[in-house]
């Protein structure tokens, strides 16, 4: 491999693990070596990285010398456990699980809303949650021009953010289905094919989700503004990749159709698909396999003042997870932290 | 058949009228005669209803001559043309369609809401939007004790409200799906197979599409109430049956979670299914095939004053289409206007 960066993926065998061998080759990241970890069980797989053969470790018995910046995505528990272990060994993990998210001296970062936050770390970032990151990259530069008091939002979110097992439920289910066969639910309470969730992450006792509420928190966190107040509703539907949502947001400011349109349009990392007379709005079999933000559906929201709908849709493996952890890593690099 | 009334479908061999068939004889609606319509194609098909077999004959051709009451789901521009011509002919059409949804002397009617308005009519009834109708049986009752201001909605949005061969759609797209084959759409202007679309009926300069104006002109009719702002979107989603709704809603007084799940579990047509803790809520699978709608995930909204928030689903083809328009003639025949 070229001169760079000691890599390290965890989880590697994952639906996010195996976005991030793709996106660290497609960006041509500087990797000097990459080393992959997963559990025991998938122990001695390999997997191609820019034509060499990577051979999984087991985290557990692993030595984690000589790693400059590590990639988790193998859950909280996971996290929670080894991302300490690593950075002590020196290394920068960038961490996609719930674990440290909204601890106060790990930044939470999304490159094109918040970049200046990597600055400040105790060895770890957090990478965050995915249904979040596309709503920010899509709001904050509304939010700058405009003030954002309130977002009502709804999301329509795929299987493959709950992994590869449940990519793997909603197919068999599906199959079972048009077959006339018993459906059978092992990764969700109830059968997904042909039906809807409304239920993502554990409840609390006050009705939320977990996911629910990591569009609030996490939102606040990410654009510096506890003053944000955000209503949610999240809920898994039968897609297989790209989480959509519908966002109705009130601001301080007015801001008229076309400025929205003209705003988002010169954002980092949102394309604007919005031309209905022509069926053209964004889809997520469109934003699957895609870096970008799309937005569309824009109009104003004539129930109260102020106040503008829309439909944001992202690949939520890719700027939802592996490549928005791959722009932190990028960042660390060019701002010379690691 | 028994004695009763003179009875007519139109639109006889669609998803709906179909529907229509079936509730006509759970219900046990006193039925002396039963004429099925539908285009020329159909002419001739036989349906069965109570163990005899009905001829469908060519609506264009027929002729309409003592018929009490017509049931219309073939579309507005049949309801345009046929409607008139069944009410000078003495029947009471209950009309299914768009066409007449809005006139001013055409009563919009869902029985658990506004029955008094079923009185005056000039021989034709109108049958409102299937989002809509679901929606007004679960909100009303708290319209009625804390008055609703204002309600952001988003709904999800199944294949059979578009009709039988968006059904067949469906299921032909994902089987080519599952099986490797190019996907061909005819119904929908983009795959709906493991896909969402932000699309449902045209759209109108503003932005809105029809379906969302249904939702916010309907519901203010339905509830005789045009001070209640509305903010719809409107997402097709690839589910069978069964429409769901995500809503939050201000109200001038304020609601406690707990006097919502008490003012809807005593509520005509609303079944409250609220029990996260033991993954119970609405869904749309265990929605269809049922008579009433289902209201869980009931929780306060922190984003506003004396807001809630919940998830509403019913069957789109029953109570959002054909067991609403039944329950229209029942009340007809209750209060003697037939």
């Amino acid at each position: 491999m070229s001169r760079g960066y000691n890599l390290a993926i965890v989880g590697a065998t994952g639906a996010v693990g195996e976005e991030m061998f793709k996106t660290l080759s497609q960006r041509e990241f500087p990797v000097k070596s990459l080393r992959a970890f997963a559990s025991k069980r998938s122990e001695g797989k390999t997997i191609e990285f820019k034509g060499e053969k990577i051979k999984v470790e087991n985290l557990a018995s692993a030595s984690f010398e000589n790693i400059d910046i590590a990639l988790f995505s193998a859950g909280a528990s996971i996290s929670r456990e080894f991302s300490p272990q690593f950075a002590r060994k020196g290394a920068v993990v960038i961490d996609n699980s719930s674990a440290f998210r909204m601890e106060k001296d790990v930044p939470l970062v999304v490159p094109e809303v918040n970049p200046h936050s990597v600055e400040k770390h105790r060895g770890i970032i957090a990478n965050p949650n995915c249904s979040t990151i596309q709503l920010v990259v899509a709001i904050n530069p509304l939010h700058k021009r405009a003030r954002i008091k309130r977002m009502v939002i709804s999301t329509f979110q795929s299987v493959s953010g709950t992994g590869r097992e449940a990519i793997i439920e909603l197919r068999t289910q599906t199959e079972d289905f048009l077959n006339g066969r018993q459906l059978t639910s092992q990764v969700y309470p109830h059968q997904i094919a042909f039906n809807l969730l409304p239920h993502i992450g554990s409840f609390l006792s006050s009705g939320y989700t977990e996911e629910e509420m990591k569009l609030v928190n996490e939102t606040r966190k990410i654009m510096e503004d506890d003053s944000i107040k955000v209503n949610a509703t999240c809920v898994r539907v039968p897609v297989f990749i790209s989480h959509s949502e519908t966002v109705t947001l009130e601001t301080e400011k007015p801001l008229s159709v076309e400025e929205v349109r003209q705003i988002l349009s010169n954002s980092q990392g949102v394309i604007v698909e919005d031309n209905p007379e022509k069926n053209i709005y964004p889809l997520p079999v469109n934003a699957a396999g895609k870096d970008e933000v799309f937005v569309g559906r824009i109009r104003k929201d004539e129930s109260a003042q102020n106040s503008i709908s829309m439909w944001i849709v992202a690949d939520n493996l890719r700027k939802g997870a592996a490549l928005n952890a791959v722009q932190i890593a990028e960042l660390l690099v060019k701002k010379g932290l690691v």
